[in-house]
């Protein structure tokens, strides 16, 4: 994946021109607080793949730069809603936003960031991709409502962990890679394959996050293990888990998502037993069969670097260090 | 005013039949959500002004229907995450969405709202009407934030406040009149000549609505007088009495904007000194004299039914009883 980075640093370098051009709201604080998140070192991967895509499609022009870093801007308002419904303090490692101005700036950023990101799209005057992208927005709220309404339900359906998922991460991701082959004019056939295969990695690098919330990966990568059981998310290694347990462990669970508290030994109980059931294995298992269905979508189009970055792409959707 | 919400109560039908259409998540809870505060007694100003611009410009289909509860779904998005940071539990003498399901999905409802609203809008395939929309929700949160900035300052200039409210509540409702006669196929004059009575309008409603915020209509009308004080909020009365009273007056406000507190006797005492200092009057006559210039603005349409409406409307926004 590095030679990937490194072969698009001057494609990402342009993204970032535009990220920080589009950062000039007439209110100060506005754009302060927009690049204090902006620049707390995400990954770009909305931006990659668009920018991939595009170039798969044979994208010559230089559009991409600027519809890439207005998805970034959207993808960025919902981390700000995210961390205040979450009551994050920390994001990679920084304070976050609502940590250091406040819930009430954070909500209103992120309104500006969603607003000022729709009001720009629209410029490109393409209604295909106005209707991929505010249909992926509508989905995403719709995933994150689902997603508290199942909050502390222990024998949540893994189909509706999935939907949750494929609304709140995947529809994103998806819509990037869309939009990458509509401004590179390519047929329906061709922008449908894209769709698919950024949903299916959408899908894998959500699940595969949510597994690291239990591995010693996802210490390593800086996670405060067992974050989203504390908040009463049931994800598929532990849902897994609870189909698996003996019935006095699943009541241990139960309580601990109920009354969101997860002692030290309680979750070194927990991990050990998901070890032991299978649980992370199957999770990632299931993750990685979403990379691979993702790879398979590629199969109509003729192999080229931004096709082979692409395939290294989505593996890395399981296997990055975030 | 009664004349006309009956004239075109038929037209305001339709309105609400599209609200009660769109309102079709998968998602159950969002539409339970959305439905709580949509019909918790709003006006409905903003479909009601797009309306009547359409039909001065000699509208004849039924677009306008949909456009406008798509507007009103957008109002609605903001006064869900409004009320979240007003940490407000009455709207309308109805406990607040915050209050009954908590902020959290107030949040998410509202970003929904807006996504929803946002890809219907994508689907009537108007440049001119994506534009203006996605200007006016870019505005109304850099707005929010401007207020929140200069929240606890008494010193604001009174162009500052006038900025905020021109951003968080008249752009909104100058798109909406805009639109009206987007859809008509009005020129570019009407069109401009439209926004600005919106522009107007929507200026003097603000300003009248935070005049009501110390006087008995206001109390009379279900307001919890001297809220927007305790919020911290310099509106204009309060602005106006900071320049003209004693400095011992000056200092006891300074000091209740700061620690948020007002008893009873403070507000009578504040209301008292604005009766004496003409700071009522004064706000009054500033919104007054703004619906003459939203008036003016509709000079250059022919007398009709919808422009005497529209002429009566603009009156309302000072008079009306919320």
């Amino acid at each position: 994946m590095a030679d990937v980075w490194e072969a698009y640093r001057d494609e990402l370098g342009g993204v970032e021109d535009r990220v920080r051009k589009n950062l000039d709201s007439s209110v100060t604080l506005v754009n302060t607080v927009a690049a204090h998140i902006l620049n707390s070192g995400g990954k770009r991967i909305r931006p990659l793949l668009l920018v991939l895509s595009a170039r798969l499609c044979g994208y010559g022009g230089r559009d991409h730069h600027q519809l890439s870093s207005l998805v970034e801007f959207i993808h960025t308002a919902t981390l700000l809603h995210d961390d205040v419904i979450d009551d994050a303090d920390l994001r990679r490692g920084h304070r976050t936003a609502r940590k250091v101005w406040g819930n009430q700036i954070s909500i209103l950023v992120g309104d500006y960031l969603y607003s000022k990101a729709m009001a720009q799209i629209v410029e490109f005057r393409s209604q295909g991709i106005n209707e991929v992208l505010a249909e992926a927005c509508t989905k995403m709220a719709e995933g994150e409502v689902l997603q508290l309404y199942c909050n502390g339900n222990p024998t949540m359906p893994e189909a509706d962990y999935l939907k949750i998922v494929e609304h709140k991460t995947a529809g994103l991701i998806a819509a990037s890679c869309r939009m990458g082959g509509i401004i590179a004019d390519a047929p329906e056939d061709r922008l449908d394959a894209l769709f698919r295969f950024g949903q299916y990695v959408g899908i894998a690098f959500q699940v595969a996050d949510d597994t690291l919330d239990y591995t010693a990966d996802g210490a390593r990568l800086g996670k405060t293990l067992g974050q989203d059981l504390r908040q009463g998310k049931a994800t598929l290694p532990l849902l897994h888990l609870l189909k698996h347990c003996s019935e006095g462990d699943r009541q241990m669970i139960k309580d601990r998502m109920e009354t969101r508290t997860l002692t030290e030994s309680d979750l070194s109980r927990l991990i050990h037993l998901m070890e032991e059931m299978g649980s992370i294995a199957y999770a990632m298992e299931r993750a990685q069969a979403f990379v691979l269905a993702a790879q398979r979508e590629l199969g109509l189009f003729e192999d080229c670097t931004a096709k082979r970055a692409l395939m290294v792409a989505a593996d890395y959707m399981v296997t990055r260090d975030r």
